[in-house]
């Protein structure tokens, strides 16, 4: 088929079809966007069909395009699909359920490389804790010049943060949802769906109880903002500067040199909160399946797990390369500062995060 | 060129690749898709850089795929753009110039079928009013039965909702903004490439004067708002039905029909005051050019087109097809009320309407 | 009554009664506060009773605080008001017609001093903009040092967007809303109460179609962004400080000088988008009266209200005293910038401004 | 002093004074509303004076009003509050130290009552799932009628999603912040003034870590959604209905009955996202201390423990006194239905309730 042989073998080349690629150098760095692609969800979709006893299914064998174009026609494009690829073995699951239980398996694929990338910015903050430890800078407070402290104390702020952030979303539970038409399914089938696929198997389907989505985005949120925290200080440093060789040059003003990954780090942590709002207000979904609030979450938390995956791995990046001149900015501090406490704490931080 | 070569023919079979195209049946019906796509951005940028001098391209010989990567690099994608294909030509305009005038030019692009979809909408309401003027129906408020009132103005009341969101929408004055790298080019060059673009010149340039991008989330978030109240009411009432043949069948229920235009109604609308949001707060901008409010608009202004245009399309569609029981709703609304100040209130809209 | 005549004679010592005291000196200067305080909407309330033909009451006669305990048991304080108050002269108007024309009420008594202060403020940076005509500064992109500009190009661009605000917020139509219990009053009414009330006179009730609502939202959000774009660049700015004698000193630091206007100006702005964002999601109402959706937005329309004139009077105060070392920015920008173009875009905007 | 006699005897008969006194029957029911009034945010400021050694004071002692005057003047309370009160004692607290540790104690002396409510609300819950273990009623997807399911399942959902609500809520981290002036105080400091409040003592001072507010926020946030879920249920059900007497009878129509209780919810629940919108978008804080950000959290955290507070005794009241027709149900749904998954599911979930 036409459409079918375009699509394999140029899949690879393309794999984050599921959002702009025009603006994917900003959104959608890192391993995440490939995990949450339009390809990535479709194939979700296939292995949950599969663990309910479908046949096994890969996305790249499936016209993905048209799919999403017939899926329009039934607010689900499960419908389309199970009709074309499951009409056998179609197991008495609803959209729903498929939707739902795909929704997590996406999350579940997103968050290593999302978790990875906050570990490794973590660590990265670590090291700027350790290594300015006594490295004096004028701390500002309502961005007015203040009393000494430490760029490490900075740092290990910032590591403290993102360690917090990632405790909580590797907390977040991921579930099945196995309801059938109304939410009354046989809970044998929610255990061994479960099983297969490696997530939890909830207490009841909950189809119409968003507990689980809107505290999964709550805590990327979270994350998102403790990045946006990060990347502010590095613009507002005059000290510090991104490390990376070529990257963001000015074109227009030679002398200039762009804090390119802190902003796009804030490009993405901006674009957060709106959508954590989306998903909190989207939670009143009436009775039995919501008309409109559930099919308004698949798009938003994408987006959200796409744009937190990429500011952490725009700031992973920033961690990473921060150079820091340490002489200009002990100069401003004046002479002599007493760090004491600010080293008392950084050592508390540290052992904390080495846990 | 490899790359070229496949976005090349291909690229007029998936046109809206800037956003998930396994969601687009629901996210990105009609032609405002296709308009905000990122093809349509490239174009509008090539048209910019035309604008001012530099040379007529199109958007299809450019590998937009690399482009995107490279302008994550420089946290804009006009960079490598610039370097690539205007490196002779360029003519002093900065990134944010290329970027802000584009994104007024794909407004510009995407608010007729926008608008063209809301004033369809807002017909077929009125057609609806005054096909029902005078059928009773039962009212709920707190979604408790009432007293009767007519159908004709329930969907008078939704034609005057969408006719005042598209006035709102349509008045929105969309610009150019020409500042050179710290806002203050010669006006001339903002007056010239306005001529150029069709679009307006501006008192100032507006590089960190976000109203005319907020104004414009504003309206779009308001149309989006009267159509999930019109799409909230067809689900709401028992005895209206959309009437798209098989449109909304259940695979599992064979009695059942979904209300598949109004819940993809609801399924955009949900999403836009989170987005609206994102806009507002990004209206804080420092100094001569924002570092990360600027950036996070560009994905969210795009989103929240392609979602009231998407709304907007189902909207109409839904309007244009709905069947009404009005005997059900008659027998619901008990013997002979009185209408009459009913009536004479749907005539008054009507003649506003048709003006 | 004990209650009563403790509120009587006390009321005018303690006006903003409807928001925290304790925080009031933040969230709660200037005009607007009062304007939209318990007892002015009570006012309003009785207002509206009496365009209805009900007695004229004063405020401070009815014991506010037994009345909105009484309301919350009929979710709307309208139903107390009325038994007790216009048991004999109540004409018909439901609940929705009585709160929705208050609100409106309470708005066009709040935008007059809100108004007054925007034009103030948007006045104080023409002053600014004339003043620093030529005075040099170095601009900054992306928060890093880029190339000279004047400060007054600057100051214009402050004084443009609060223009642009004004005048969107100045346009927002308020009309009185009188649909009866079901929305199909007789327009005579509605025409009577306009009159009365001085407000518009709407094409139908308005009782779900939230259009008018969400425009005023929306225009004083984008007032709100317009306010924190000039506080976070005065926050930002080196060398400006407010120049108000005894404000912000640091009791722990004795040079610092906290730039109090401005972040009291960005406590304010900060909290607009997600009121915003409220306001817009609550437009989806169903049929003849929302069950929750209308409810929300008495509180958040409020306290939209009050932080926006907040905002904008911290704005005046902060842009008519601010303080500027214009020798330092010029000593920064270094040596005989060239700014023709910003003294001409300068003199463009102001004229603009006086017309 | 004038001032201060006039508060000091009347203040117990104005309780919940930070809030509208108009609205207050719906958006300020239960005890949380008191538990986070101004007087209470004042006893917790002078509670942390008091651990870090000053005199120990009672808030009905002191101007509050003038106190919020002159706070504004330093866009803190806490200025004049130090300056008056503990001019002797004051030990280096900053501000931010002596607010932030305030505002974690508030939340303290909030959630045990809200958490009572919650609590009792799923007890409730509880009870319905058990009683209506049995009854069928019709299932409707998409707002559409489907299979029957029973009325006890859906009230076992409730059930699920306010008991994981309450247990994310619980779990929210409250420790107190001592950072001193740039966030390098002592820890044995925050050890001391940790073990006199009965709050947790944190690694490090989180004065621009916000992950301890945004946490208690999200969990706000999706207790507010848990219950507009119930809520909206209530609403849409025509054979249930509050069975508190005199509540909710229309003036206009006598034989209406509004659901009061659900409707209140409801407005509460929906002014939430947009609340914690605004908590996550403040956590981009600058440096060592926010201008703007920070300062914006106060009101919002406020007003979202109010409002979340309300949502849930009005939940609490409506679960505990609703009367379903259980009979009426049962018809609707047609001739015994096979409900044996679902009452399998209730007494799984009703299981791990009661644990």
């Amino acid at each position: 088929m036409d459409t079918d042989s375009r699509s394999g073998s140029k899949a690879t080349a393309r794999p984050s079809s599921s959002t702009s690629e025009l603006f994917a150098g900003t959104y959608a760095r890192g391993g995440v966007a490939e995990a949450v692609s339009d390809r990535a969800w479709l194939q979700a979709l296939l292995d949950v069909e599969a663990a309910l006893g479908g046949e096994a299914l890969r996305a790249e064998d499936i016209d993905l395009a048209a799919l999403g174009q017939d899926g329009g026609e039934h607010a689900s494009v499960v419908v389309p699909l199970a009709r074309r690829h499951f009409a056998e073995t179609h197991t008495g699951a609803t959209s729903q359920d498929i939707l739902d239980t795909a929704m997590m398996l996406v999350a579940s694929r997103a968050l290593p490389p999302l978790l990875a990338d906050a570990a490794g910015a973590a660590d990265a903050a670590a090291s700027l804790a350790e290594r300015y430890r006594e490295a004096p800078m004028l701390a500002r407070t309502l961005l007015q010049d203040a009393l000494p402290t430490s760029f490490g104390l900075l740092a290990a702020g910032w590591m403290v943060a993102l360690d917090e952030a990632r405790r909580v979303l590797a907390a977040v539970p991921l579930a099945v949802q196995m309801g059938g038409p109304v939410g009354q399914r046989d809970p044998a089938v929610s255990a061994q769906v479960s099983e297969a696929l490696g997530l939890a198997d909830p207490v009841l389907p909950w189809h119409t109880n968003r507990m689980l989505p809107v505290t999964l985005a709550s805590a990327l949120g979270a994350l998102a903002g403790a990045l946006g925290k990060v990347a502010r200080d590095v613009t507002l440093l005059a000290q510090v500067r991104e490390g990376v060789d070529g990257r963001g040059e000015s074109s227009a003003m030679a002398h200039k040199r762009n804090p390119v990954a802190a902003v796009s780090v804030l490009a993405c942590s901006r674009r957060a909160p709106g959508l954590v709002a989306t998903m909190h207000a989207a939670m009143e979904q009436e009775l039995q399946r919501a008309a409109g609030a559930w099919q308004a979450e698949w798009g938003t938390l994408t987006e959200l797990l796409r744009l937190t995956g990429s500011a952490v791995a725009w700031a992973r990046d920033l961690l990473t390369h921060l150079e820091v001149d340490a002489e200009a900015m002990a100069r401003e501090a004046g002479p002599e500062p007493d760090l004491g406490a600010s080293a008392l704490l950084i050592d508390r931080a540290l052992r904390e995060h080495s846990q």
